[in-house]
């Protein structure tokens, strides 16, 4: 089976560059109810399972016992800028832990966002750990070790327990089995398992729903859930995509997204779930194809499917801000 | 026709994302000698093409009479990185013409690359037109205009004799017709113009042998390949791949990137021309493409090939330095 092309980018009168994807939709029951593509091939969702993965901070109690609000939980699920309100708070849930972030194994990166990055050049000599996109993921699991009596140290490998309670989670949500096979490792070093797009799909549903969850988890799936839609800022930081999609329509869309073209969304209320997957790791047409799928559930005319439109198909301006082409889904995403 | 999967990204065991594209290589008589995908389809090179672009430059003896060497011309054929550099250069490139910046078109934007834009926010207020990575060709294109006696304003625009020149000697070395219905605005502002891969190949080819070419014409092509052949710092930058293409084989390899995913490259002793294009647009491809591409065209063991190689075929480093993954050409590209 071959992905189809679901992006195109033009220029003048015509298509300079094509985006093949694969995209997906189930309802609250697991059900497919839109499909694109292979999406049965395993996909590693890198960065937008992040919700998945926090399920131990808030399931393990930590989160209450250090206080944690929303904040704190959507930072934990975040693949943030490095501005400085997500570096502060990484470092503060820390330090609820008595820790720091010399603890963090994730890695130091410069802001992969312009407006940032220029920020950072001149605030700092260079950046640390807590600058990391990941670095809210890290504390988390930094404090969900802490609480639960395990040594932090090498929580970022496979044979952590940490790392064992992640995988039978994604297990669990997933329906999909996780072993070395099918386990890479992700830019902040922890494992990354590669499953199917609809299972994917299917693990966010179930977050959405709590259908077949035990109720701990349940809940804690529909807190990390509202936490993120509550504080999109914190998910991910100014101008970025999916703070922008959640602020779209408060309280009732959730979106991530993952290295390589990978992007996830929630409807909650509707339990409907989306997964795509942009063959080529274009976040663009990540971006585009999530947005179009999200816009279908909305009503005609109104405010918030215009804005998902708007967000799915847009202009390209140049340095003088002339208009130089498009970026546009095709059919694919409305058969 | 379809384009076939031409590089590969893994991650663990896996392929985790993957790049269609076309290639073709064509020898100095501009014959076929391989190709893949749809080159015969209209691609718009982008700033792959500077080096004609900078033609009327040295044609109208313009970079004679305001003494260019080899710098000013490798400028000029550039897509450059805005370090200090290159922004100097193209300051004292308009001072000749008795201009400064502020005749610049291509507007102004931080640089594309990390390390040069941390300096750029750490030394400028903001960046100016001379930072905008075209503004070694702009400069050429104010120049040019100034020694042939034509007012530069509006020198970016399709009906500026300075484009009408630009136009026909594409149409010249491409063999491709030149109109409205495929022109398209460039991110500087100048027309690009969508011409089949091959048409491209065959063009950088003539540029290479001079065969068919008026004099005048043959001899600004052989100086312009041979100064950025003798300057690949002010072809692009520090790092970047074009300069490090040409630097495996110093005098013997030009390369030249353009957005969206395209490379042209030349042995000009062999009369060889590579063009490539990713369907997707990404650098990452086209980058590994061409390597691959010219690797062939070395002896095997040379230094020369397995340094192509290496940066065709390369392994991807977390930020803590370990190995996640590879990107790797495919066999199409070696068929």
């Amino acid at each position: 089976m071959e992905n189809p092309v679901t992006v195109e980018v033009t220029r003048g009168k015509l298509v300079e560059s094509r985006h093949r994807g694969m995209a997906v939709v189930v309802d609250g029951d697991g059900k497919v109810v839109f499909s694109a593509g292979e999406i049965e091939a395993p996909t590693f969702p890198r960065s937008a399972c992040k919700a998945m993965q926090a399920l131990p901070l808030v399931e393990s109690g930590a989160a209450d016992a250090y206080g944690f609000g929303a904040r704190e939980l959507a930072l934990a699920c975040s693949s943030h800028s490095g501005e400085d309100e997500h570096a502060a708070l990484a470092a503060s849930m820390l330090k609820r832990a008595g820790r720091d972030e010399s603890v963090l194994e994730c890695g130091a990166h410069w802001s992969f966002e312009q407006p940032a990055l220029i920020h950072q050049a001149r605030t700092l000599d260079k950046p640390s750990a807590l600058h990391n996109n990941c670095s809210g993921k890290h504390s988390g699991f930094v404090c969900a070790c802490c609480h639960s009596g395990w040594e932090p140290k090498g929580y970022s490998t496979y044979d952590h327990p940490l790392q064992a309670e992640i995988r039978a989670i994604m297990e669990d949500l997933t329906g999909a089995a996780l072993t070395h096979d099918n386990c890479g490792t992700d830019g902040c070093s922890i494992p990354t398992y590669a499953v199917p797009l609809v299972g994917l799909a299917r693990g966010f549903a179930r977050m959405a729903t709590g259908k077949g969850l035990e109720p701990v988890r349940a809940a804690a799936s529909k807190r990390l859930i509202e936490a993120c839609m509550a504080e999109p800022f914190y998910v991910a930081g100014t101008k970025r995509f999916c703070t922008r999609l959640m602020e779209v329509a408060p309280g009732r869309i959730f979106a991530k997204t993952g290295a390589e073209g990978v992007f996830c969304a929630l409807l909650p209320q509707q339990g409907l779930s989306f997964a795509v997957k942009c063959e080529d790791g274009a976040s663009r047409a990540a971006e585009s194809m999530i947005a179009a799928l999200l816009a279908r559930h909305f009503d005609p005319g109104s405010p918030e499917r215009e804005a998902l439109l708007a967000m799915a198909n847009h202009s390209m301006r140049n340095w003088n801000g002339l208009h130089v082409g498009d970026v546009r889904v095709t059919d694919v995403l409305f058969s």
